[in-house]
């Protein structure tokens, strides 16, 4: 990584052209700088030069062809809280932080779609739908930015009934390294009108351009939630009943795996007492009736491979409680460790070879001195390992690194992904490579003519 | 397009080599490039210079190699059913008929997917999949090839339930420009390993390379599956009921809008005897209890809107018939005037707009000489007029594309798009350009970028 950085140049020019655009909007303070230098990962920080505050998709334009002029890297920021390093600075640069373009556009309750700026958080566009019997679903678990969801394809909990950002953008307002403002795609609900460049931004983590504006698809708020709590005793009786719950199509909303270790974790953070044993955290969406039908099959399943009785929480407040608790997960983890930070590996696989896969993580855990929980939106076949690190301490960074390496080629091996839902960023670039060895090429190729002089988030995911 | 035709050259260095490579699976006969040189629509047929009939992506692979070298066009053909006139060789060059390549390589029912050669048709993969429990959802009508139907992103009468091929694909092995073999992703449900290159060759229209093998997500066929129909006094009426369906959330399979001119044409075709007014042609998936739920909601908001009891079709035979009736359409349109061509529109537009689209139309129609009926996927938004039109009837071809135009440009005022599901092919390029004037720009670069001696399938989309 140093040698990469070694090419970093002054920008003093840009700079200066720049808050003649923002005057106050354009910051060089080392504390305003140093808090975009990262997001909540272990990776080592790097400062932009300069962090810019826009407040319109123009102004973005604008800001990006000074940029380009200069040949200085432009680093979007949603909030920060990605987890394989997407925002870190490493040549330097401007960052753009997005969160002053936080407006609510458009809802529209008849065709149950938004179009949102890219700053807009998912709790605040969630508030802000409360009263339109419409929700968005995404939920990453961290307060993240719509923008930042679109950059690294988020999905989390609800992804396997609704789909990942993947399935929920309908359109983007971006702007290319040329400071081109282009709409990708009109809000009509399908589309066979040319190569589809929605999907080929969202994921793309800022480094084919910035995404100013997001049209969401959204959906009804169910006539029924109900959410349950159910332990078993083995933690391959736990996935397998997550496996037949999907093959068998019950439509779930969330199904969620916590080891006996991530249990503990919670328990302790979240003053919960569930006991030590592996848990799925379940919600239902439907009607009354689906709902009941859904819980009473998955009931039925969980019996099967010994589970305990559900525990329901019917209530808003009791669902949100239970959810909120694994949401807090991650800051439940660090605060074992003070001063830690977070590296959670990420992959999934085909949902056949998910017990495989865990079990055979869980005995590389148990090999091992640190105490890993498990934990995962197992319905898509995605789970977790959440370690709290030291980076300064090489030995432990040293296993921990090569714990990721063998669960990741466990992963491939069993034709999975290398990473689910973080993205690739600063972390994963080799693993790419290793999973997509062809296709690394050609999108190569494809950065490379949209991005000429790889000033759009250099050095991340290629 | 005469003048794009004059660069045309001599591909004999390039036939000959082809032919070493295939032997009796290359042909130049007139009859075989005569029926590679159309789809199915009314666009000008142009042969192309030879057709290659490869059965593995290797063969695939080197067949691109050759063209490669003698900068010979390679247009991909699947089973010519398409509308948009993507297959037909405005430059010549070389058809690679895909329908040898027709191997289901892998089924796997506990992850429900599978694998597919391009040339598989998907009437051939659901008679495959019939023992497992699962079926593929998407059915454009005709049966279409799975690697033509990943070209123009088809979708069809399932997709308001099950999406389109954008959602049902999870991987490729695409041959590039270069003859380079690339699979673009993993089996993983779901991933954010780098830039989603699966969806940018789903709807690519063979413009940046040869879909080989196709991974494609599966459905448990439903525990109980009902059809029905239901006439509507209005067209309005029957419209606003679809609207209501989808706002309310009701998980409907098939949604189908047949106004009381379409009605005549599969009445006379199929003999059928429906009353001549406006019909839903409809289907629930789901659990029994389900689906009566689902049936009776969507019986009170037809009667809130005109709408007869319900026709139900409630055997496999008798949903078979029901569907075979819609799927002929385009036959029977036809088969009312000997002779002449399908011209199929295909605007969609957010679900808020589309009974003033629909009225605005028929009004349109209704002014004209022209008994053209209205038929659409109208869950989704998307919906068609078809006409049987005589290519050289200038006056008619005339008056018909100036009331495509007017169809599109009052779809496009209302945020909806050109084509829903037929792609751009010949016929909608002008149409892409009014819909994304920026956006047409980067795919112009992403083809550059991929396809630099616009090499495949030119003259196509861009």
């Amino acid at each position: 990584m140093n040698s990469e950085c070694n090419t970093k140049v002054n920008f003093s020019d840009a700079i200066s052209e720049l808050a003649i655009l923002l005057d106050d909007r354009l910051s060089t303070s080392q504390a305003i700088r140093d808090h975009h230098s990262q997001d909540e990962s272990f990776h080592q920080p790097f400062a932009p030069d300069a962090v810019a505050f826009p407040n319109s998709t123009e102004e973005v334009s604008k800001i990006v062809k000074i940029c380009a002029k200069y040949l200085m890297p432009v680093i979007p920021f949603g909030t920060g809280t990605a987890l394989e390093g997407g925002v870190n600075a490493i040549f330097g640069g401007l960052c753009i932080d997005m969160s002053g373009m936080n407006s609510i556009t458009r809802v529209s309750a008849q065709d149950m779609d938004c179009t949102v700026q890219a700053g807009v958080t998912r709790r605040e566009l969630n508030e802000y739908l409360r009263d339109t019997g419409l929700f968005f679903p995404v939920d990453p678990g961290a307060n993240a930015s719509i923008g930042g969801m679109v950059a690294t394809r988020a999905s989390g909990t609800n992804a396997v009934r609704y789909g990942t950002m993947r399935e929920a953008v309908l359109s983007l307002t971006v702007v290319t390294s040329d400071g081109c403002i282009v709409k990708t795609s009109t809000r009509a609900r399908k589309s066979a009108a040319g190569y589809d460049l929605t999907r080929l931004f969202v994921g793309s983590e800022g480094t084919l351009g910035v995404v100013c504006d997001v049209t969401l698809k959204l959906h009804a708020i169910p006539e029924s939630i109900a959410a349950a709590v159910c332990g078993f005793a083995t933690l391959q009786g736990a996935i397998d009943c997550v496996i037949e719950t999907i093959q068998m199509g019950v439509p779930i909303a969330r199904i969620e795996l916590l080891d006996e270790v991530a249990i503990e974790t919670i328990n302790d953070f979240s003053d919960l007492d569930y006991a030590h044993t592996p848990h799925l955290f379940l919600e239902f969406h439907g009607t009354d009736l689906s709902v009941k039908e859904q819980a009473a099959t998955v009931q039925e399943l969980a019996a099967d491979h010994g589970g305990s009785d559900f525990q329901w929480a019917l209530k808003t407040e009791e669902r949100n409680k239970l959810w909120r608790a694994r949401h807090d997960f991650a800051y439940a983890a660090l605060a074992k460790r003070p001063g830690s930070k977070i590296l959670s590996t990420d992959v999934c696989v085909p949902i056949s070879r998910l017990t495989e896969c865990i079990l055979e993580t869980k005995a590389d855990i148990d090999n091992s001195e640190l105490n890993m929980p498990i934990i995962g939106h197992v319905g898509d076949g995605n789970f977790h390992v959440a370690l709290s690190v030291f980076p300064d301490d090489k030995r432990e960074m040293q296993w921990v690194d090569e714990f990721n390496k063998r669960l990741i080629s466990r992963a491939l091996k069993m034709e999975g992904t290398c990473t689910g839902e973080h993205g690739i960023g600063l972390g994963k670039k080799e693993y790419l490579v290793q999973e997509l060895p062809q296709a690394i090429n050609v999108m190569k190729l494809v950065k490379n003519a949209l991005d000429p002089h790889n000033l759009m988030n250099p050095g991340k995911v290629l």
